[in-house]
């Protein structure tokens, strides 16, 4: 159960520096130079390396029952193609249906996730509202360790939270010290849009971005800050892909509103031309929401990352192979929603951000890992290399390389939308909770070694 | 019928001239210098004076069944007070109630306004949606002149439109030709704003600005334009009050969206101190929404004028007097919301707009006359001193001066938010359909001389 | 010397309207419907056509001296072509050396351009400052009808004017009532990316816009409009090329500050990708300053013309052909600065603008003509259908048809950068001062017919 | 030399913990809870106390010599009051005269700098521009831990940079790796405008912000911040004032400029109220470039550092007593230009901005101290509470009160723009290079004991 990490330069999101890292039990216990190691530790050599916090992907979504199927990568296979890939730890989502009791749902998802071979945390959906809802929120946020509720302003006549609901619990959050999530998009422009392209005769992927244009987000993420505002509640707006809404967080971070804003790896550097592929498996394996942009956003994006506009990345990682997606051949509003990327993230982030001189080495670890740490309340035990810290570490050599595959590629999807992207700069090993379990290209991810991770309210923002 | 206007310079939007105006049979039939004057005509001596068209006040309320009670104002002495003030034409609003058939409402509302002195149209709401509604709206447009439809988006439990309302009907009006007017305000953060305003005990009228802050109005104004953009229809926001609404509406217009703003004089000039004073009658007497502003929003507004980015001035006349307004002596969202001010406008905007320097004499004339005319599509017919146009004028001596008060006003309540300001530059004489109906000092308004005025759709914007 | 166009829709910039139009001695003298021919009046048939005013460029270098040669048009083929393309009169510079005598620069350009064609005047630039410039600017005002100073921030060790010279030039033109003009870039970052670009061992055409980034325009921008704010003078930004720009010039109007913007028709519709063309004499025919600038400015600047952030088009129309071009084969540097395009604006214009629904017929004569009459103070003698105004007049067939091209253009160059351009919507018709000098497709252009228009101080904004 | 600071709450810029902190030979030696003390160490009890970061203040001028005088504080009683208020290290400047050899200046403020009882460092200001100046500055960088540089934009006639400069001098640190820092007034119209007010007969400190008003600020930071963008290097805008210069640096920082905004403590909460103080005395001590602000700005400035659009604070400290700015009486650009606060700045931030809610303790160690280490190159040396670093810390009581006077405070001037103001959250004890040199009221600063600390090159940003 000891592990030391030799001849590496720790990075963290405030400093970079030479030194060995000495694990056992899980935690860090020791950082210096040239620690001799303790009889039976297991040396991983980091030589040339950086040694850095494991990723942290606040934005995923395992084995999630959604529009008809169910995601294909559970919590076991996604969380080991997140080691493989440098992330030690997910924040996935408990999505109860309307009316469905919260407190069920969330269980539910527990029992779903303890097959994880990586820490995990959840955001829980309010999708309706009455006082028991309320109460359900002071149960998960006292008991459960739950400090974030995710709200989706789409999916009208499902899930969708009217403003109703959103002012109630945002209310409700700010009592408890929580902060509040949004996917942001007016569902009611989403549904009379699809109507609108389908009545034109466009059935195809290709009517997915027509449905959902950037303005549709600009509104409801302005929507959604404004009420915050009033509500007095931080924000944190998930998957922000367009320069629209990227502006609405801008303008209200400006006068010192707590407002947050994650951007995904895919919406930075992948285009809407996507969803004009000759191949129709090909567009629809790209179909999400936020679907990718038209070119510009995405340096954009890029901005937000280095002006700290946007704070965190993350993948919204939800898969369906091609038969799922296929459920919408004839109708693209039935196309399951959703793209991979939990073991791409850091990779791509490192190669498009820090070799183009966007990003230094520190800002890439704060926007992998410490500032989704630090906003969901669970820093420095997570985010950062130091004394006391769970031992979740990549070992970084700047100079490896990878070539992103759906054929190599250890999650369970038949598609990468990063296929084919040359990659400088990846993790040769994966430290889990102490334990090595990624290391020069061998998974030795464990079922079930993955822990709960409490997240406590009222963070000192 | 004849009526000659001699020595004044001429005012328009576009220029400024030495001219003689001849009217006839209610319409301007000549312009030149020196003119001579048909036998029978009346003579009004302009020397010195500026010679404009007459005002336009496109927001009023006339006699508007509202919190259960009726505005004091009605057709005839509203429109009367208006010529008295240099206003000529009103275009004030139909309001169904919800579920209530909305060309009964339309035509309840052409027989109330039949008395009135002067010009008149109308807007008309739309407060709830079926098909029913979708085909009155093409009758109204189509076969009464109906150009512009409303929406609230504040009064949630009355007459407050949601996003399926606003997108349904937004959708209708394009197809019609017609632009779309709102009233912006978070419905839902107001009401959730008053029940905890109310719930820490503040039930007087201070209580009202703090259920209605700025940022509930700059929410909203957005939401509707961003609507309005994916929904390809030109939009009016009517009386903007804030730097919120006003950047909303900025950053729209910048991207060449047909979007345009109205200010009422009263957001120009009073700040939200009033609803601090010790009188309650006199704070309940200020409470309209949106709210008085704090200071600095004032100097905005006038920017947003100058600028362009704001082009109509006008009132929300909506006259409540103190027995009216005690209604909400315990409750100040009890108070029925409403200010005076068809007379007032145009004095107002050329003192605190002309006299400082803010505002050229044409630019005075495009805000208060021509820019509406142009935007409801009645320009050249209105808004303009050329021939062919009605002969709707004022004699306007940028010398002359008058106090504002409720005790020699002929507006129908007994406050007036401009109290004791003492103007410089004001109607010497109004015209109206070709008739001296005001003269220095002399009211000779003509109950149901006024003519109902059609408005085409499809405007050349 | 009477002429009547009959049976057209006459198009102003405020409205439209059916009307024939008679023209007398130069003047507008009638306008109506059926207005009968005066005996032997030249009848021109405008059915189906609009009657517009004629184009005004604010902005053109005829015969100009430059960087060691002399502009290949001279004011008689320059005003031709102008006529030939619907435009009736040009705004030239004069541009003295510094410490020339500006009086005695004043009266070259003055006999330059007593060959005109076509009505024209004179912004005067001030390129260094004594006393005696002060003298001279005063004389100018007051004796020659010159309202508008242009500074020239670019062109370091030659006619640039540093802030000593901005500062004292702005101030007097504030005491003379008259219009500060600047051409802005940043003159010290252009020479020293010259150098820098040079000694990258870069000398073709590509350097040119590697010199000269939308940075530079906008750092420069900024300042003339903040130097303006001080000095409390109006401020006109000649070729605005770039959204930096666009936006200094849009947050300064937004607090009410006078200033306008002009862009080129070049600049609206070509991107930089020119300079890269294989082609050296085709790179570097497209050399002029302010460059053409990346995909994606084109867009914002057309937003700056629908949001009237912008107010007027031009073309900098500054002809120099191949073998003077030549001068730099080995040097960017050195090519001369300009391109031509008094001919194509209007009908690029249109095209571009009125086709594409960006802009109403109303809107394209605002920015071709109207709005340059008014902030030159001489609307509505120019600008303007109307009785009493300049008969200056394009006959305009929105469904004809030019392909542009170098082979038959009138313009006295060997290349033409909108090459191809098929444009629908064109004058088949020209009227100056009276005269039908332009009718499809014959150009009667009168050498030395045109007149030096006196421009009055103190314009009513 | 050992000393162990026992009980209290560490509080670094990125998270907070309990420890003791044990310091030997100037430097942190162990962290941890319940250490226990050496022998012969000196215990410091923070018994419901912070531990935090010393002060950085990277803008003072001690003994300046300046408008014909010299600054009344000198290296050591500055950094004595500085010791004595939380300070444990300045950021003076070396300021040349124009053509004086920049070494030479260099090494007589090294000598000028021995007696200071804190450390030290220096920004060289870069006053002329020729071939020895480009190669001082490859010294000074190389040679003497100069890594930035500081332009002063005003100051016509005397110490300005103009463009030319500038250019030279940024493309230069950029080579060597260092920073520069501006002084952002545009020195030209600084010079008209106090022409201009001296000749309407104001001769008093109230024309002191009438000649510097916040536009001219704005102008030149954003000139400052377009050469620096263009030249590639980073740049630091000393003293931002106002809301148009904090405007500029956001711009730029939204495209991924790494431009960097510095706030005073004065600015934070005076307004230029105190122009208008009948005792010139008072006015007078109030004057310092830029001035303080109209109401409305202090909010902004607020904002911005609650954003990250400015990252520093600190007080241009530069003392000149009443016979000193008697200097002035006659014309108010003859006052010397300065006011105090180096010992003020940590109580008024934490004051204001913490107590407020503005600020989180940990955004205060930020701004205090944290981010002018990490920008100029000297973190985690300073900056940070860990292993290693250097032993300059405050122990801080949150509940503690102080009233600011000049009849109390430390430092060396007869009056105290924070007068009055009752602060709770004071430093009780303050320790430097491991001594205590302060305790509950007690200052025992030592004459010399403060380092000169170099600075590198090249920063990981
Ligand atoms: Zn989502
Ligand atoms: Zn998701
Ligand atoms: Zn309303
Ligand atoms: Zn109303
Ligand atoms: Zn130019
Ligand atoms: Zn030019
Ligand atoms: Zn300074
Ligand atoms: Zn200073």
């Amino acid at each position: 159960m000891r592990l030391l990490i030799r001849g590496g330069t720790i990075v963290n999101a405030d400093q970079s520096f030479r030194g060995d890292v000495l694990c056992e039990n899980g935690k860090i216990v020791a950082i210096g130079e040239n620690l001799s190691a303790p009889s039976g530790a297991e040396i991983v050599d980091a030589g040339g390396c950086m040694v850095m916090p494991g990723g942290i992907d606040p934005h995923t979504h395992m084995q999630l029952p959604f529009m008809g199927t169910v995601a294909s990568e559970d919590f076991y296979t996604g969380t080991a193609a997140g080691l493989a890939g440098g992330t030690t730890m997910i924040i996935d989502f408990v999505i109860p249906s309307p009316q469905q009791d919260i407190l069920e749902a969330f269980h539910q998802w527990r029992e779903w996730a303890e097959k994880s071979a990586a820490d995990y945390s959840f955001h829980v959906a309010i999708t309706w509202w009455d006082d028991s809802v309320r109460e359900a929120m002071k149960t998960l946020a006292e008991e459960y360790g739950i400090n974030s509720f995710k709200h989706f302003m789409a999916y009208k006549g499902a899930i969708m939270a009217d403003d109703e609901i959103l002012v109630n619990s945002f209310r409700r959050a700010r009592e408890l010290g929580a902060i509040c999530t949004v996917h942001a998009e007016n569902g009611e422009l989403v549904f009379q849009l699809q109507q609108e392209v389908l009545a034109q005769g466009i059935t195809g992927p290709e009517g997915h971005p027509m449905s959902r244009p950037p303005i549709v987000e600009g509104e409801a993420a302005n929507r959604a800050i404004q009420i915050a505002n009033v509500m007095d509640v931080p924000l944190y707006l998930v998957h922000t892909s367009c320069d629209e809404a990227l502006s609405a967080i801008t303008r209200a971070r400006q006068t010192g509103q707590r407002v947050f804003g994650e951007v995904l790896a895919g919406h930075l550097v992948i285009d809407d031309s996507v969803y004009r592929n000759s191949d129709w498996a090909t567009a629809a394996a790209h179909v999400m929401s936020p679907p990718f942009r038209p070119k510009g956003h995405q340096e954009k994006l890029w901005q937000g990352l280095q002006s700290g506009m946007l704070q965190t990345t993350a993948t919204d990682h939800c898969c369906f192979c091609e038969p799922q997606k296929s459920m919408g051949r004839d109708d693209f509003t039935k196309i399951p929603n959703g793209t991979a990327g939990v073991e791409d993230r850091m990779h791509v982030l490192w190669d498009q951000g820090v070799n183009t001189g966007r990003l230094t080495p520190n800002e890439f670890v704060a926007v992998t890992s410490t500032n989704a740490a630090k906003i969901f309340n669970i820093y420095p035990r997570k985010g950062c290399v130091q004394v006391g810290a769970d031992a979740d570490l990549v070992v970084w050599d700047p100079t490896a390389t990878r070539t992103i595959s759906k054929d190599t590629h250890h999650q369970n999807i038949d598609f990468n939308i990063f296929e084919g992207m040359k990659v400088t700069g990846i993790n040769i090993a994966t430290i889990s909770n102490g334990n090595l379990v990624y290391s020069k290209g061998e998974l030795r991810a464990v079922k079930g070694a993955g822990n709960y991770i409490e997240r406590p309210c009222f963070p000192n923002y």
